[in-house]
């Protein structure tokens, strides 16, 4: 059971800079996320497209934005538990929670923090048949560590920036990679199309466009797929392969969340925002994209806000006999759980002769 | 007459970041600060001080968000009326507001915003009887433009890291420079204490302390200052000078905002946070630390956010017509009224054969 003082679902933005306006009032947090690593959608779907409107950023890309944010809280010692979907939540009797994923990893805090975006972003499956058959067989829908695939043999299906980019990272990798697409024609970033194209030609990425994969072979694990051309004249071909991985994006959800006994509307978690962006749930909030209120922005800026007010009254929850007086982290520094201090250089009095 | 959209009354990093959000809705603004150079607290009064709470900025100095804010609104063209204090509001039939300065510019705008901040910082006067007599006649609290002061006689009083600064920067601009101080001790940054004691050393700034000014000469124009040492047997001298700038500080006052008719509470103005930050005048918004609401942090991140829902709510009133959709910058850019267009790169579709 992993114990702190507040469970934050989602990894997202949002979900980070909640840590570091916690860590400001010595809170602990642990954040919870389905995908592999922290930044929600800005690391997953856009890393490297920049965003305009994060205030006193004339331009900062989604993945810098992250690593940035993952700076700002490293002094707080976030913990987190990735690849893992908050699937279950339970109130015990001193008004605490303990949340479960879908791999059975609990969590148990007196506030729990919903920073959920829009979502859990669950892969879009192709419409294979017994493709469920080999999940976690040699099927996989996103890539957590690349060195499980080393030295063995790759087929990843895909036409956009996701199944080039692996494709890419994996020619270097993996024994074999091959890449199938339906189409003649993918869409991604310039360079990444270029770079498969290279890689294509010297053997390194074999390329099957115009096809699909229509089937799964194997007695227990993954041994080979079908690949269907849409040429009849080339037919079907059996392809051997230790995985594959289809690349088709991601599509968010609410997901299980939903059943948590919230009151939702379009598809988000209404919160009392005259307040503290609590639910109808004490002791559960919700910031950032997967909340709702009158007038609700779906804006990073926005969910940074929230997080700010949420904590304060999570410390009241957590600490109702004491008062909270709010210090200025230029006057009074940022102290971080790892005994690190930052602070402003002190002014100086100093006598002139 | 200044016409506008959008007058923001405070040119604080929140007045900055509205119209940021004001552009995005393709609104104009014009801001008023009393201050010389836009920024707010961050640029007068702590430009050199570390932030650590602004989300995605481990560390940023006072003055470089301001700067990285100026860049952010730039494409925007923000009309600023600097070193004039909003004064008075007069609503028109239409329902259009006219805010004119106490020095008489007036502007005209539908929506009135105001990110005054604490208030506007009013410089502390020192007790000398006769000192009203002189302002704008060689009296000044602050320095606007340092070009005025070039091969003239100035003296300086204040022992903090203003008087300390410009006593630096007017020794090579000035033909003379006095720093009066009462103590001994100034308070200020080490290397601008030390840098004062060095330029004292070789005469080009002459340093008079456990002294000050208590009386000022001049038939029209400033002529003199009256020197008076704690020192019995040094008594009093008089200084020829041009110019006479106390240094002591600002201390930030709700001023003439007070009397608009606006709901204040604690010294602060009430506006409506369930919905869009408006206050009990129609037409007439409070965002940032100068408005107040259950559970109010006077964070700059939360001005941000302030900032971004009040501009929409400006939007419904101007254009009552009109449905906004939000758009995401990293989707559709961001275009400039001067022209120019940010937008990410676009995803290419590139056939490989």
């Amino acid at each position: 059971m992993i114990k702190t003082d507040m469970i934050i679902v989602g990894a997202g933005p949002t979900g980070l800079f909640t840590v570091f306006e916690a860590g400001l009032l010595k809170l602990k947090c642990h954040l919870i996320d389905a995908l592999p690593q922290p930044g929600g959608q800005c690391s997953e779907i856009y890393p490297k497209k920049p965003i305009y409107d994060i205030p006193g950023f004339p331009e900062v890309l989604a993945g810098d934005l992250v690593s940035n944010l993952m700076e700002q809280i490293k002094a707080f010692e976030p913990g987190f538990t990735l690849g893992e979907r908050a699937e279950t939540i339970d109130k015990q009797e001193d008004g605490s929670f303990i949340v479960t994923t879908n791999k059975g990893t609990k969590h148990h805090a007196p506030v729990v923090v919903i920073a959920g975006g829009l979502g859990s972003f669950e892969p879009r499956k192709p419409p294979i048949p017994n493709i469920i058959d080999f999940e976690d067989k040699g099927v996989a829908y996103m890539i957590k560590e690349p060195e499980v695939y080393r030295d063995k043999k790759v087929v990843i299906a895909g036409g956009g920036d996701s199944a080039l980019d692996w494709a890419i990272f994996l020619a270097d990798v993996a024994s074999e990679v091959s890449l199938v697409h339906r189409r003649q024609e993918f869409r991604g970033a310039l360079d990444s199309v270029e770079k498969v194209e290279e890689l294509s030609k010297i053997g390194k990425i074999k390329l099957v466009t115009n096809a699909e994969i229509v089937d799964l072979k194997g007695e227990e694990d993954l041994e080979a797929v079908v690949i269907r051309h849409k040429d009849t004249a080339l037919g079907e071909e059996i392809k051997e392969t230790d995985y594959f991985i289809p690349l088709f994006g991601l599509s968010p959800k609410l997901g299980p969340i939903g059943d948590w006994g919230l009151e939702i509307e379009k598809n988000a978690i209404k919160v009392d925002n005259t307040y503290d962006y609590q639910t109808n749930i004490p002791g559960v909030y919700a910031v950032g994209d997967v909340n709702t209120y009158p007038g609700k922005l779906k804006l990073i800026l926005c969910g940074f806000h929230e997080a700010a007010i949420m904590c304060q009254s999570a410390y009241q929850r957590i600490f109702p006999d004491k008062k909270y007086v709010m210090k200025y982290t230029t006057v009074s520094g940022v102290n971080g759980f790892d005994g690190s201090r930052k602070e402003a250089k002190k002014e100086v009095v100093k006598s002139i002769n």
